[in-house]
């Protein structure tokens, strides 16, 4: 059996995400990879034409994994909005998984600051969160506008609780992450 | 006049800051520094022991431009909580600096993702922010753990705001500024 043969291209790309979160975009090179896997810089070749390619796998891979897949779970689940609210704030405490995604997308937004292509990837995904947060805001009756506000507060929350993981206690954490809950689905006068 | 006499300590500072926000971490480096600033690598001695110190001088103007002047700016003002907090909740949108600052920020935290003495800055800077936007809460009466809670959420918008700049239109930025800050100071039952 050849390394061609034995190795998918899922393998290339999960490869390729490890180094990107251990230790940076600039360490994603086909040669690092092929050494990190004990395969021939060629059975790289036969999945991906450049390095570029893989790159723009990963960043699909990411897309539909921490976007594409999750909002197809939520819709899946006929739960009402509020619920589904509470599900979306409480993402960012799913144990392991949720710590490994969180690795991931810090390391992709690093790459953004200084890469079009990731940029690309990073906004588009943004984007498309903040219009799925913002239609369950819909759906429990906030006007458009209000809406989308609200979405970016919760969606701001789970950004940042990633960033700020080091700050406070797992009890601190879940009253400001109650809290938060309250607050979103306040009306104001 | 020799090179070591005409640059201060603060030039390096500054240009190693400018290399870390348009090329990252592993491109701050003496030679490429002295060469940038077109002076020989031993003037660079003349200020800092090695790298490290250097870093280290980085990473303190930037807790002390960013933070503590930031803080001691709002405490000279003697006005009243909530006005603070809708300052602080103004922040992230004070024109070119504020830019650069965010760009300063985020390219610290980045470089803290794999490096310890970063990491270390930052958790710090973020602790002092959390404390004084909860020093804020509590003078508007709210009790020591919600304030907390509350400082978290206004904290956690404040850092996505400049790390999801590209979202929404001036005015929907607008609008979710006004909303946040009246959800964070409303009160629950």
């Amino acid at each position: 059996m050849t390394a061609r043969s034995t190795l998918t291209p899922e393998a290339w790309i999960a490869a390729a995400t490890d180094v990107l979160v251990d230790q940076g975009i600039d360490a994603v090179r086909v040669d690092v990879l092929a050494k990190a896997m004990e395969v021939t810089r060629g059975s790289f070749y036969w999945h991906f034409r450049d390095r570029e390619a893989l790159l723009v796998a990963v960043l699909n891979a990411w897309r539909d994994g921490a976007t594409e897949q999750v909002i197809k779970r939520f819709e899946g689940q006929n739960t009402d909005p509020k619920a589904l609210i509470g599900e979306l704030i409480s993402l960012p405490f799913r144990g392991r998984s949720a710590e490994r995604a969180a690795r991931v997308e810090l390391a992709i937004r690093a790459w953004a600051r200084r890469d079009a292509l990731a940029r690309q990837a990073v906004d588009e995904v943004d984007e498309r969160r903040l219009s799925y947060i913002s239609q369950c805001f819909s759906a429990l009756g906030f006007p458009i506008a209000e809406a989308r506000a609200r979405a970016f507060i919760l969606y701001a929350y789970e950004v940042a609780e990633s960033i700020l993981s080091q700050q406070g206690t797992l009890s601190q954490k879940k009253e400001r992450s109650a809290l938060l809950q309250r607050l979103v689905s306040t009306r104001l006068d």
